[in-house]
């Protein structure tokens, strides 16, 4: 299905970086879901580059939602919301020979679609498309919300640099959706500035983990087979630009543990069945068993750096080398956050479609 | 859509552990792709308990292809195999109470259906549906055989113990589709063994890593948004019971380095662009750069063991103990690895029949 | 999605003529569904030829569900119906130089699978594969006979010979549920079956049209654009073979009306919106208005015929004849309605499962 | 999956009657496909009402593509197509009780979107959202061209004034592609014209059908169940509002044939295998035969009239009566020739880029 994903509830996205206007259609959400333009803003704003830890590049987001609204909420029908892109003057690429950047999509977007796609700052293959999914975003996060479930994402590690775990959940997902720079200790914030500072210094750039937890979905949503929650998930987190891995619960920790202590003990807890410990991450056999929702997801550094890189000439197929001459994110970990809670907002909203239906969504 | 996965190659699932039969329904794959029975029983037997390593059960995988094959060859109508289930006389499980098993999909599956799924052997969860994925998946295989295309799988670790990296891809490749438990070291494979049976003997479990290598996949095939390459065969490897995460290339590594250490430096080789190291795994903005697809993939401990658990009597909604008395496995990565190699090769005939056409699949 | 149909409710169809069997894998239906196999096999027996107006063929559908039932209900995970083929033994096809039966798919099949597929009695193309649909359509009619929703059809001519109309819709469905030849008017049952038995004598077949009605579908199911009611029923229906033409309410009738007569005034009916006429067939802008559901299929007479026709040996490429010298029906109209109410259970199941969600399909 | 159409090549739409805009995306088409904007609004002044023969609303189509068009061919990306609506000031329907117009969607909108909805025009069920998908389907139209497939559509009667049959095919559908009024006859033409003016006389409104044929398609393209060409085109066909009926071929004539009268012969012309008639309307077991498609579609009349009909107000849930104040169409059949036009151009591509890949769409 290309750039369409989800079966009940589906995103369909469009636009390369210097064309007129990138966006999304969402289709298949319940009617009568409250649409706050200003919390898409909010949403929008910890995307955007901000300050010295970001490309000085200043991004405009003003979105218009042309379709699917009304009267302040969902209608039901689909919902196009629709971000021009400015300043999108680009010099006269057609002549210009183009150099790959390593780590980037320029070759292998180039083989697939034979020299025909837009090159310009990354075309449909650019980091600025997840504007329009954290737009959307905004709009799942709050059809979930009004369900009784809520997303937070906190940044895990930049570089070496870890995050304090998880304490009191729902009081650190709370701090988190109030935080431009996603992290619950206030020294490891620092000190992952100063390692983004770093990297930027000298002409490179740096990767980290995100942290994502889900409270309140109920129990029984997911497939055994393929449309596990896992599957989804993680089918939707690996289109964010630069994500390479992701685990769930404990993760790659399981590997290495002994079954007696990777299993959850199922208890009795205020009446209702849960588990003591969370290893699985709230899933088990691909589906929600109630417990918070736990995955964490790998980012690469920037590919884009100011420091020389050996690469191709791909009109000329020959060697040469690169120094990206314009403004660059030394890291992008703190601003895929919200495009991690935008995706996982996506899946959750289809999967409880599926389950409830269009009508049963709202209860 | 649930138990089915794939766009242009679909595959369809069915089946309980204690039922008639389970099974797959293989569609759109190209006519004219031999179909080697002896090659599909081989697979088989490599998902299979066979020794000390794993449960003594000894299950039967008798398949027969009720369709879609025509003189030895696939028809490109649907593929259908039946693997009946043998000495499936359950005892009456109507009047026992059933105590949720910690780390399997019991509870979740019983909230899921609302209590009328099949809960005998783990009914349709079982792990023994994966023997319609590795039946469905040797034809598979064979036919990215007929197009140059080779998937291999190694146990790089179990517990704490790892194999030797990858060093001749194409020997290492060949010695591994040959070995019923897929190490490289032989050193490691001992130590390997070793850990099992003293986690069996200990009434206990253990997990471990698989790293999975794709060879002669074109350049310029996936996609750029959701169905990304990594997208794809996480949501397809997060089917594979037991597995909690995966990573391609360095994975979770890459988000501890400088962009100048990640980058993939892209050079020409042998008249071709290609990159000089390939911590990418070979995808690059979601597409096939031409270069091996590389990805590890984290199982946990298998979740029955002998030892007492914590557990709910789901009937009766109180805590209770279980020790599993009958027959189970100690590690399922050794027989997991033909699973992973088996979707694998589902996500790329369909990625590539989706590229190339039905009609384009064998050129 | 090729041989898949369906978007919450899914039905895969595999098998050939003369392999080993064909079937059905019915996904996505709602847990806790009474599966009733004396009424499978009803349903069965009024699509098998069973006197001197069909084939002497005399078919076995004996049928097994090897999954997805446990205590006599749906379990919610993926049902597969088995129907074995008996008497298959062909003679060797091999060496055999096909003539392209006209009105047949020998030539289109031959040139879609470049000749791999099975030729043996219309492999792939027999119209046997509908009793596959036929049988799942039976628990897919149960389905909604649980939700207080009805369909039956009737034969509304043969040839040139007419059944009556509609009169009392829910005393003309039970008496049609009950009937092997659906006529409402028994005078028109003899005439019609008087020209079945002219066109054998003739060696000759003779086609029909068939009207169906659906009581009880709930207002308010549908889409707008592309998943329309009319458009979803007419792509499973053109999947029956021989159907080529369906039209809804009035259909063909109405472009030849002024809009004053054609439009359906809205009444208030025991204290319910409803239609005062229902010309547009209970469907408006593509969504169902609680209205019956009403729509007229047309079936094509069998292409087989014992007359010798014109056509052409696809292996010489060169012009022959052919006169059918097997057993064949000279009119499949009759033997048609119970797979038109199979399919139409289909898309009403999944539309309903789409709207209340599988969780809410029973209520 | 809602408001999408398409397997390999989707289109998306979106918008209100009322709203900031239309429109479309269109996914999956091979790059590198001509994008003629001339063309594009030459197809839009089709369906444009142009005349006494239409409303005298004038609707501005002015469109802009957004994306998936780079030196003014298609990037292999989403396109993109926004139409925006002009003097969309509605009066405040907040408070006006609404009477449900008969044989609009308004009572069956009402119901599915729990009054969420957009009221205005029509809202989403708008007959202006096809402006959308004529935009699309001319991008469509080059795709084929540049394959030699080529799409014409005419009024086959309005009320009960008929054109004449195809005579010479390349020359009938050369005539048709330039003509605003698609008629052979000329004096046909008169008289429909002067049948849709008696209409509008009366306050009325007044149907008819369209016949649509499509020379070029290859042999072998479409699936023998479910995704039949007769059922994949239905389905997007019963997406035009005020389509109530389709056939192929010879359609309901075939049911009241024999079937020595029904076959089409197979013959041998010009080297290459054919049938001496085309009763089958190109299209055998569900896949194409190389012989021209044919197909017949039939559209209610207009349900907007000025004439006073009974209704019922959806708030006060009572009878009342309506008569239409404003600009209306007395006919929209010739309008809807170029959305005939512009869907089976959709059904088409798909097909193709599903037998032929992304890559071998344009050989």
């Amino acid at each position: 299905m290309k750039n369409i994903f989800g079966n009940a509830v589906t995103l369909t996205l469009f636009g390369e970086s210097h064309g007129a206007a990138i966006g999304a259609v969402l289709d298949g959400l319940a009617p009568g879901i409250e649409v706050d333009e200003e919390y898409i803003k909010g949403q929008l704003s910890l995307r955007r580059p901000q300050d010295a830890l970001s490309t000085p590049r200043r991004e405009q987001d003003e979105f218009s939602i042309v379709s699917g609204v009304y009267n302040g909420k969902t209608t039901g029908t689909p919902l196009c919301i629709l971000i021009p892109n400015r300043d999108t003057k680009s010099a006269d690429y057609g002549e210009i020979a183009i150099k790959c950047r390593p780590g980037h999509a320029d070759y292998t977007g180039f083989v697939k679609y034979g020299g025909f796609n837009d090159p310009r700052g990354g075309g449909h293959f650019s980091g600025r498309i997840t504007a329009a999914i954290v737009a959307a975003g905004a709009i799942l996060l709050s059809a979930l919300k009004a369900r009784g479930i809520t997303v937070a994402t906190h940044i895990a590690s930049i570089g070496s640099v870890c995050d304090r775990d998880f304490s009191d959940l729902l009081a650190d997902m709370r701090e988190l959706n109030g935080k431009a720079f996603a992290v619950l200790d206030s020294a490891a914030e620092e000190k992952m500035k100063a390692e983004i500072l770093a990297a930027k210094a000298e002409g490179d750039s740096i990767g980290g983990t995100l942290e994502t937890v889900v409270l309140g979905m109920p129990a029984g949503v997911g497939e055994p087979w393929f449309d596990t929650v896992e599957g989804l998930l993680s089918h939707a987190i690996f289109s964010i630009p630069a994500v390479k891995g992701i685990e769930f619960g404990k993760g790659f920790s399981l590997a290495g543990m002994r079954g007696s202590e990777a299993n959850d003990p199922f208890i009795i807890s205020d009446g209702k069945i849960a588990t003591e410990t969370n290893n699985a991450g709230g899933i088990l056999g691909g589906i929600t068993s109630g417990m918070p929702i736990l995955f964490k997801t790998a980012i690469k550094p920037t590919p884009t750096i100011s420091r020389e890189q050996k690469t191709v000439d791909i009109k000329a197929e020959a060697e040469t080398t690169l120094a990206a001459a314009g403004r660059h994110d030394p890291c992008i970990v703190h601003r895929a956050r919200v495009v991690v809670d935008s995706v996982t907002a996506l899946v959750l909203c289809d999967i409880l479609t599926q389950k409830y239906g269009t009508d049963g969504f709202l209860k």
